[in-house]
């Protein structure tokens, strides 16, 4: 059994799942060192087929009473948010009392960015007596590490490739918009906003077989950062077996992330799928390449 | 007759025509001035339909040489390049002797941004014997004015989104990217890169009927501005009855472009275009929305 941590009440774990394999992962992770999880996955969001093999409720979005009522009986404290979100239509949404009592605070969380509405979020979980704690906190075994997962390192272009997109997504930090950036051959090619990072990568691959992009194929990075001054709590950058197939499919050389800020779902799956399409995929020191 | 210009040698001018309709614009203004234009546009970026109305040679990409031949026995020492071009594949060329001995300067100004490929063409062209000049040299009246054009206006939502939209574009300017952004309620939605302004708008549009943009249609602005330390003989941001089409298309409230520096495509369609889509477009001074 992994070492014990020390985030967390002690109770059982609520886990409000988004989408992608993340969530599933941290239930494994935190099952495995002894303690019971309640998943509480997101309708639309969240996957049927994974969710299954653990103890949980479906919550429909903006149902916060749903999950109060829930979690309060399964005797849980601690909350981890985790998984990919779908920024909703607030016309699609159908609010709840409680919800709606809070309608005034998420409503102002929504002027801002994601990050807003997301602690803005938190706050309200935290009124109510619930305990937000991030997923690294409670399975700390799901942060990248520094260096290679896989076989393969990044070149000497790559790594040019790799500082400049480090240096484009801390100039776009401040405008608290997407996490993501490709560059190849000292080229910017795209960057994240509200599209996602697999939209993103569909795209190069679209440009590249438009013969649009004037790098060759084996060419150019996908580089995920953090925010800067972003609640590490929520929504850090996280990549999976299926970024490092849409990354092959975009003809990149590889994938680079900050280690220890950055979530890596099932890294033996990761490690297999980047050594199959024989793409790196690299987990960097914060300042490492630094320009 | 409009006034007449200072800029060019006086001979007939060579346009160098891409895609979209600003060439044509562009020959419309010189052949009202009284100057005789020689289109060359080139194959594969520029519209069949649009160029027969004048004097034209088609020339493939990276035949430097064939450009050179007929320019000459045309009497051309002007030379404008204007008009949306696609970055080619470097493969997909077939290189003319001329072009391929000019090659190495080439290669090297691929490895920048565009702006370095497009500075390393002009100064081929000027080892030649031509002197490169921008459109609005010759044609002023195809820059954008301050103020509206058609019957809209920035309400003070737009003009926040505005204001964002230029601050992350001159964060983004050095990094010799895209030229264009959309914000809307104060989240940046996307930023163009290798895409294009058109599909960008085309990204937006998916979005939004995915659901997946929370603010309401009508919110939201494309912001286009130039880069800092641009050439601008080159590829000053355009818009046209497109742009405007697909903004509308998108649930912008409007376009946002910096005047003087951008290039406005048949400004009699592009009002009439926003009225009929009921979204602003407008000319803003440098420095009017500084944060």
């Amino acid at each position: 059994m992994p070492p014990p941590v020390d985030a967390g009440s002690g109770g059982p774990l609520a886990i409000i799942a988004g989408g992608g394999s993340v969530p599933i992962a941290v239930a494994q992770a935190v099952t495995q060192r002894g303690r019971r999880v309640v998943m509480f996955p997101v309708r639309g969001w969240a996957d049927p087929e994974t969710v299954g093999a653990f103890a949980h409720y479906w919550i429909p979005l903006a149902q916060a009473d749903v999950f109060r009522r829930h979690a309060r009986a399964e005797g849980c404290r601690d909350v981890v948010f985790v998984g990919t979100a779908l920024r909703p239509a607030l016309r699609s949404i159908r609010f709840d009392w409680l919800t709606l009592r809070l309608l005034p605070r998420i409503v102002r969380a929504y002027r801002g960015g994601d990050d807003h509405l997301i602690s803005g979020v938190a706050r309200v979980f935290e009124d109510y007596g619930f305990r937000v704690v991030a997923p690294h906190e409670v399975a700390p075994e799901i942060l990248m590490p520094a260096g290679v997962v896989g076989s393969r390192s990044p070149s000497d272009q790559d790594k040019v490739d790799i500082s400049r997109a480090l240096a484009l997504l801390a100039a776009t930090g401040p405008f608290d918009m997407g996490q993501g950036a490709v560059v190849a051959a000292n080229n910017v090619l795209a960057v994240e906003a509200a599209e996602g990072t697999d939209a993103m990568l569909g795209r190069i691959a679209e440009l590249r077989a438009g013969g649009r992009i004037a790098a060759p194929a084996g060419v150019g990075v996908l580089v995920k950062a953090p925010k800067p001054h972003q609640d590490r709590r929520f929504d850090l950058p996280a990549i999976g077996p299926r970024t490092v197939e849409e990354a092959a499919r975009a003809g990149l050389a590889g994938i680079a992330v900050v280690a220890g800020s950055t979530i890596v779902a099932e890294p033996a799956k990761v490690a297999a799928a980047a050594d199959k399409t024989k793409i790196f995929v690299v987990g960097i020191k914060p300042g490492q390449f630094a320009p």
